[in-house]
């Protein structure tokens, strides 16, 4: 079985239990819910058996240890995880809006989690990965980007295979100078994850298939455009092929991106059709939103067939 | 009137809804509370109408606005409140345990709160005011030291009067090497507001009576030892007076020290005697139990007079 890593920030997510504006009046919570999109990533691969480490960092306090408790529980490799005895760890604050917008108030750059730590647990894991994810939420600092490159350039160097979802926000790359390193970051991605209008964000095309051909293009080797509950396509050079969503009542869509993102990235490296793959990615990212808090939907391999089995099937 | 400044932290407070040993389950919480030690002492002061402001940096969050909208409102002049873009407004979530101790998870050293900006307006305000009132919990890194002993020497300078509510932890002294600091702040102080064992502190002393010979020798002028529900006493050269504690139902003891402290501050500036600005004080600290939330119970000078004239009198 390929190793896989990923690079990137854990946090615990704060949820308000009633929808509206943010956070400027006293209000009923639920938390601290396991969090951050690389570690549901990686969560939701170790169910799936897959032998997964993430490279990060926690505070030395209780929701630091939540989250290596959920990890280590689910069967992710925590080695490479830093205890900072100086920073918390970060957190995320979310509320959702009526019209399903969210308000965040978050802690992440000057958290542990905004802080990379080249420990020799983390040399050794990149060093022996067979492939490494990465999530366009923690390309949030020339560090962060720095050491993705890095990884996936000593990964690719070694025959390994990337996958990439570039969850980036459009102000992020406005405001900063990290076009040219997403450019990078796409010429070495073999498994483009992109949600929605992500899939032109990193290309000069204004169209999905122009996206796509220059993506493909690039060297690229599969796209999968995820769609929430309007489903997903996979592309390569030999053609696409999409799957509908699961009809469920959504409770929390926070993290289903993820869940869909590790379950296709899991199956694709054990070379099952892409068919197939995208139809366990949508049952995992459906089985995701049915659940409050962001990493309390993954699920094993087992409980999605017994989901894809019992669902009426995917809506024509 | 005299005008008080106050340098410290500004957070958030999450509270735990239920009792029990920390933040490792998802758990039920209520907040943003407006909440810190000095904070809280400011509000206290601008409801009873003493001009007052505190130097303090929040983040650009709802969590920042949440506080800046109730010291607003209640009177707190916030024009030294730095406005931080990179940092989060600082956070504490607190649970108590069924024993009444409390776990915390605190965001504070690497959150807005954590940092000192000398701008223009905290210029204005030290160089004008009167009284600056220093909190121990304040004095958590050398930066903070350095600037209240700074602002303290300026004040005294040109005739004003400094308190001090030593409320440090005991690690906080033996692990740092801010004991010299704490001297040489004793030394400057006017009045000074010790809780509980706090009195000891930072004498020789072993006994309360040798504490309170010591530091009128050092030159404090007066001392308030506050006890919670055991009441408080005065002391200073001519001698000595008790005020018991009112008897109330506790609901949350956060915040209660502060708004005693800020009470009989406000109070003994305005010459009142001791037997009587004690007295007040008893009853700020207890409204403050009364409510749930480090800064709800707050109250103006005629709320104060109210709960002691319908209250059944101190408990003899």
């Amino acid at each position: 079985m390929k190793k896989v890593v990923v690079i990137g920030e854990i946090l615990v997510e704060i949820m308000a239990d009633t929808t509206g504006d943010g956070f400027r009046d006293v209000q009923p919570l639920t938390g601290p819910f396991p969090s951050g999109a690389p570690a549901i990533f990686a969560d939701q691969a170790a169910r799936l058996g897959q032998p997964v480490s993430i490279v990060s960092a926690v505070g030395d306090d209780d929701f630091g240890q939540i989250n290596l408790d959920r990890l280590r529980s689910d069967g992710v490799d925590i080695s490479g995880v830093f205890i900072d005895k100086a920073r918390p760890t970060g957190s995320a604050f979310v509320r959702y809006r009526k019209n399903g917008d969210r308000d965040f108030v978050f802690n992440i750059r000057h958290s542990a989690a905004g802080h990379l730590h080249e420990t020799a647990a983390v040399k050794a894991l990149i060093g022996n990965a067979d492939h490494l994810h990465i999530m366009g939420s923690s390309l949030s600092s020339p560090e962060f980007v720095e050491a993705n490159l890095k990884a996936a350039e000593s990964v690719r160097g070694r025959g390994g295979t990337i996958s990439f979802d570039p969850n980036l926000r459009r102000e992020i790359l406005a405001a900063s100078d990290i076009a040219g390193a997403m450019s990078r970051m796409v010429a070495l991605t073999d498994l483009y994850l992109p949600s929605g209008d992500e899939l032109t964000l990193l290309t000069d095309a204004d169209t999905a298939d122009a996206a796509i051909a220059e993506l493909l293009g690039r060297g690229v080797r599969a796209i999968v455009h995820k769609r929430g509950a309007a489903g997903a396509s996979y592309h390569d050079r030999h053609g696409s092929v999409s799957a509908d969503a699961f009809a469920v009542t959504e409770t929390d869509p926070t993290g289903a991106g993820d869940c869909f993102g590790a379950t296709f990235t899991v199956l694709w490296l054990r070379g099952l059709p892409a068919s197939d793959a995208l139809r366990f990615a949508a049952a995992s990212g459906a089985l995701a939103v049915t659940k409050r808090g962001p990493m309390e939907g993954t699920a094993t391999l087992d409980k999605l067939q017994d989901f894809i089995r019992t669902t009426e099937g995917p809506i024509a």
